[in-house]
């Protein structure tokens, strides 16, 4: 289980949400409180749109707590749509290509959860990419193998939003065909520059939690509220959907 | 393409070979002479056999030139059979998970070359893995993929020479069925333990080079001499096979 | 605060202690029970006597439980006489050279604790080291240096004891001419490739933990008990060192 | 010896400097053609500023060339005044600490070149540093300490051009009082957010190159022309200073 964060709203530095709060996101890179895994050492990663369609990333194999590079890159990089990760690894190894962010063109995408039963199942998943994304396959995990998925439908004409609906179900439908037991858990983000989507959603309806807080004309998603402020974090349901732009945002079911 | 060198013969430190010789591996890394790329500083990798069946592995993304842990354990590891390899990256990323030797149970793997067209080829490759392997998969490199195509045939009762040969026949058929015009290049070792295989190959005809030279009760096989002494390191044949054991030494036809 | 264990006795393989008690030092770079900070994943190290009168050592700065390196040098070095170390850095960075065990000629060292103050007394105390000693400051902790101050004493002819007397003795002087009211605390080892002792102090009596276990003729030191045999584990006192060589081991006063 | 770049002028991505010229400072990690090292493989940095008084900065022990993140920050990063640095060790091990730019507050510092002799004069430089500036010194290079040294005339009122020539003086002096013959060689650039200074300096004589191209109403300064125009850039004259603001450049003598 991992940790992550995703902002839209006016340009803010990213440390405001990434290093500052008293639980920021580098903090529970080595203290999280509602994960199973309190540590969350393995990597990290961030992502941010600037004056580009196409996002900068920065992924990192050390802690997000010991990086210096971290605390000045986000001291010094203001953003309005921006993703930040750190990783427990639940199999996949150690690897900048193993760390969220994930990207591919203009997308950016995170996650936290697993696929049940992934060593019986990857094979199976990644015979379904389209040539052109098999070729993006840097590493092993779970997740930029969901993320490539999601990326084939869109790339076929899906809307982000039955993308992920899409490549829920084909997971599932695969774990069903090889008698998985373990759950499906997907707590993500998705982001396309212009436009965040937040989803919480558990086969088992065990879902990792998310949190959002409206924040300087825009919202802020978490796994855990990054703040004392925890009365201002609203937790999304299980099978929710977020969706945020420059207009505002929707609450949807998944 | 990288450079590489395999030792079997009498225990030796690894440093006799891999850090002290005036044109050792780890020179070689900083400057290398017979190389396309003069450069092999993508990581690097050293496997060893000692009282266990399995071999040790120690992997690393930083160059092997700047590597003080490489210095310490090359002077106090003493082997009978190792390999050292250090990386010029002709795609698949900096991670340890792509650094040579690839260990699977007790046969490491090191190579110097690539699939032509691999982009194209990888999937249907990487289809031809049994299930068993394809979760061992863990880098994206065309040189772990072809280990385990090796170790496939392997564990199905081949030998290692039977195996290379029926792997390096179908990736050439695969190369056909695509229409890819560049070459296959193949010049590797393997080894489980007790015996050592190097092979020079390519489909062209313009095989990496190795080199090797009777040593210690053994013998070293290496891209290119160590030392200054050229003239005590033959050049091995293309589509030529070295075959070593505690018995002794055969060149085949590979 | 840090966690660390020593060993001298048979030659076992490194991982019967560093990697595989069920609260071994690599379980405790993820979670200590006794240390003040529960998590040491800021860089790590292991040193080996084996074969030469000089130690083998391994530094890295990935925490040590995701560090697959580590579990292979362990399941493959054998060694009578050997320290582990997993780093909470309170200060000096997360470097290579920030990393225990600390190396000179055939001594190793490792350490958990603090010079009070040391900001103010880095200064005062590096200017104590001789000329020779100057050049071999590589990084900018105060285990390192403290490491350094031992050397000059045992260099100009002191005991390993007499050389950690007086370094205790001078700092804590200088610690009281700067005025400084934090505490100087010292769990250490050192080892000379024949023997071993270890060190508990503390200015105000409150020195970190240090257990010993008798083990396969020979002894472990560890900052908490390694395995569920806590009761096997003997706490050694305030101010108490613990010598170890061939002939026994011996508990004196520090 | 290491490869540099230094930018002031309208703001631009840093990737059009350090990442897409021809022979760019990327390529330059990898094949240098003026420098007495190829390869400048150890590590590597960049500084720049934006819309704080202090500056960004990122440093890395990776390669330039092989490091996805540098891609990254550089295409995503627009700054009117900038610092990037490839390393070739010529000691002090590798380490971020180690890495260029030095950061003090507002002001940056990038070097090539060496202190002749400073294995011996490393102690009594270090000891001329003010009690507050010695407890920055994180690493254990001479361009650290130059720096610092810099830093200390710097706080106490001197002009950075003052600055850097009273440590040149002091330095030169402290060789010859131990008698080293081996040269100062110093090539560097300052800058404070503000305004930039670029400095070539030896005491043989035989400085490091240094080249000069008016760019964007500003003007880059580098170790090697960075791109085929190699006409378009000047080489700076031995000990000759480039001071650069926003209302034009002035060289003057050093």
């Amino acid at each position: 289980m991992c940790r992550f964060l995703a902002y839209l709203g006016e340009p803010i530095l990213l440390e405001d949400l990434v290093c500052k709060p008293r639980h920021s996101l580098v903090r529970q890179s080595l203290r999280a409180v509602e994960a199973k895994t309190v540590t969350n050492g393995d990597g990290f990663g961030v992502g941010w749109y600037g004056e580009r369609p196409t996002p900068g990333v920065y992924h990192e194999v050390m802690p997000a707590w010991s990086d210096e590079n971290l605390l000045s890159l986000c001291a010094h990089v203001r953003s309005g749509l921006f993703f930040a990760h750190v990783r427990a690894s639940t199999g996949g190894g150690i690897a900048r290509q193993n760390c969220h962010p994930f990207q591919y063109g203009r997308y950016l995408f995170i996650h936290n959860g697993q696929i049940g039963g992934y060593g019986q199942l990857r094979r199976v998943l990644e015979s379904q990419l389209p040539d052109s994304l098999y070729e993006e396959r840097h590493g092993a995990t779970d997740s930029e193998l969901l993320f490539l998925l999601v990326m084939a439908q869109i790339l076929q004409g899906a809307s982000p939003l039955q993308a992920v609906q899409q490549v829920l179900h084909t997971t599932e439908a695969a774990m069903q065909a090889k008698g998985v037991e373990a759950p499906l858990r997907f707590a993500a983000a998705l982001a396309d520059g212009e436009q965040l989507w937040a989803f919480r959603y558990a086969s088992d309806d065990a879902a990792p939690t998310l949190y959002l807080k409206p924040q300087r004309g825009g919202c802020a998603v978490a796994s855990e509220p990054l703040g004392d402020d925890t009365e201002a974090w609203s937790p999304m349901g299980q099978r929710q959907v977020l969706h945020l732009d420059r207009q505002g945002r929707a609450l949807l079911a998944l």
